[in-house]
């Protein structure tokens, strides 16, 4: 491993040998080296494990680069452990496929009564919702949400983007900022949670905005259960506030047997398998690679994590 | 009502009132008169009721133009009443959007496990296929299949599309004729019927067929349950010859309450309700005020019925 400047820009993996990343890598003519040292550049493939990263963090004194196998790092921000003297990347937007492909199919499964149809036991009478021209909110504004809008795009939907900042998002009808969330959830059909989980967005829906949302609305999550406060959402769905929900992520996660929400008759749970490790391993992959060798030239990284804002 | 050639082309509209029918004809200036003498074109708006509308032909001895209110008219042409002096169109092409979306509401629902999701009362394991870059095999070649393709699109999926002519269908990968079918389908991860039951398509998915898609292949039905041999399917989706199915149409329909189909982890049964009439009400109003202002103009309607091949 070499780098532009001359300094060996060595990348360690861990934990564990991880022999589909050391491949990925040795075919980009990337080596590895034992954590340690010598390590400028360390690729952490364990999800959810914050202690296990900061002891390797305190083996690799010379650490520049950490790259994070995850595409939301909430638990390693919530962690502490993101040192600003290091550069941290994620593979936020490299699953955006198969996650903004699992928002469209909770939305057509909801919006076309599934749940109800998958627990029948006898023909029933035609009900459902056709996805064409309804209004589709998303909250967030990253990959997701621009691959979910692309995704969109044949059914004429109107998209409005919720977002931090006031920027608008190429594709969508329109972007506003998440002080106007509850004015364009009066106008909602379909609501699509798919933003970072950050203390600013923790629980953003909850009972008064599943109040503002239309009572044929129904809510999609695909991006981290803290989004929503659960036990208002049951409430919701049970009394009629909203038509129904999909949600592949809880808080807590998993959701414990026995919760209302199992047999509510338009809820649709998915067990956290937007993006299922078949699917993304070969996005991981790509992802990881193309920072190492990024890394090693001294080039920009994809996925830089700003710990400011906290993904 | 009058038209091009001085002779005036009255429209009746039967059985019952139709109010809402009437009213779509009434805003494009177009007037009704009651089925007898005057009759020269009528909008038959009784589904699967062959023998109302041969005692309505019989009361309309000028009758020109018939309009039926399905897109597939089996029932009426395996009832043997289409006269070929009048000219018969039905709703074919007009409900396609509904319809291929919820052909793609199925396949994802399928890929992803949904009726699996549905049933279950606790957490479970991540599991399931992602849509895109699959091979997707659609038999038919009408409205329903060109519109399928436009939302498969976005998803990089590579479609052949199987049909009764030779002629290569826009937005298709490729397109081979009936003949062809069963060596296309030994490579498809997804194949959705949108064909018309015609004696020549009665069955078409059989043993045989189940036999040459691959393991991991799935079917999706949104035409008519004539097109495949359920008991069939039954077993190949028991013994795991593919794996999964779903169907919004059966033959029997309604599927029999007792059914095996209805408890297979990887199937899922809708109701005939691809098209609600909520959905189709106003795309068949749309038909019906066009083809009514055509026919009084004498120019060329949309959705002719093909008495010799059946649809």
């Amino acid at each position: 491993v070499s780098s532009k400047d001359g300094v060996a820009r060595a990348v360690s993996v861990a934990p564990g040998e991880q022999p589909g990343v050391r491949a990925a890598l040795a075919s980009a003519g990337i080596g590895v080296v034992p954590v340690g040292e010598s390590t400028r550049g360390l690729v952490w493939m364990g999800t959810h494990d914050p202690a296990g990263l900061a002891a390797a963090l305190n083996n690799a004194p010379l650490l520049e680069w950490v790259q994070l196998p995850s595409a939301g790092s909430d638990d390693f921000v919530s962690a502490g452990i993101l040192n600003p003297k290091i550069t941290w990347t994620s593979a936020k937007g490299a699953f955006s496929r198969p996650v903004a492909e699992h928002a469209l199919a909770l939305t057509l499964a909801i919006l076309r009564h599934f749940p109800e149809r998958s627990r029948a036991t006898t023909w029933g009478k035609p009900m459902g919702r056709s996805l064409y021209g309804l209004n589709v909110v998303i909250v967030g504004a990253g990959g997701i949400a621009q691959e979910l809008i692309r995704l969109l795009a044949p059914f004429g939907t109107h998209v409005t983007v919720v977002r931090r900042q006031s920027k608008h998002l190429s594709g969508a009808a329109e972007s506003v900022c998440t002080d106007q969330l509850g004015e364009v959830l009066t106008t909602a059909d379909v609501v699509v949670l798919a933003a970072a989980l950050t203390p600013s967005t923790q629980a953003l829906i909850g009972e008064t905005e599943l109040q503002q949302m239309p009572r044929s609305a129904v809510l999609v999550n695909v991006a981290r259960g803290g989004l929503v406060d659960l036990e208002a959402l049951t409430r919701a769905v049970q009394d009629g506030a909203i038509a129904g929900a999909a949600l592949d992520v809880t808080d807590p996660e998993p959701l414990p047997t026995g919760h209302a929400l199992w047999k509510l008759p338009q809820v649709l749970i998915t067990p956290h398998s937007a993006d299922t490790w078949d699917m993304i391993k070969p996005l991981l992959d790509a992802r990881i690679v193309a920072n190492a060798t990024h890394f090693d030239r001294g080039e920009h990284l994809e996925g830089v994590i700003d710990p400011a804002i906290g993904y």
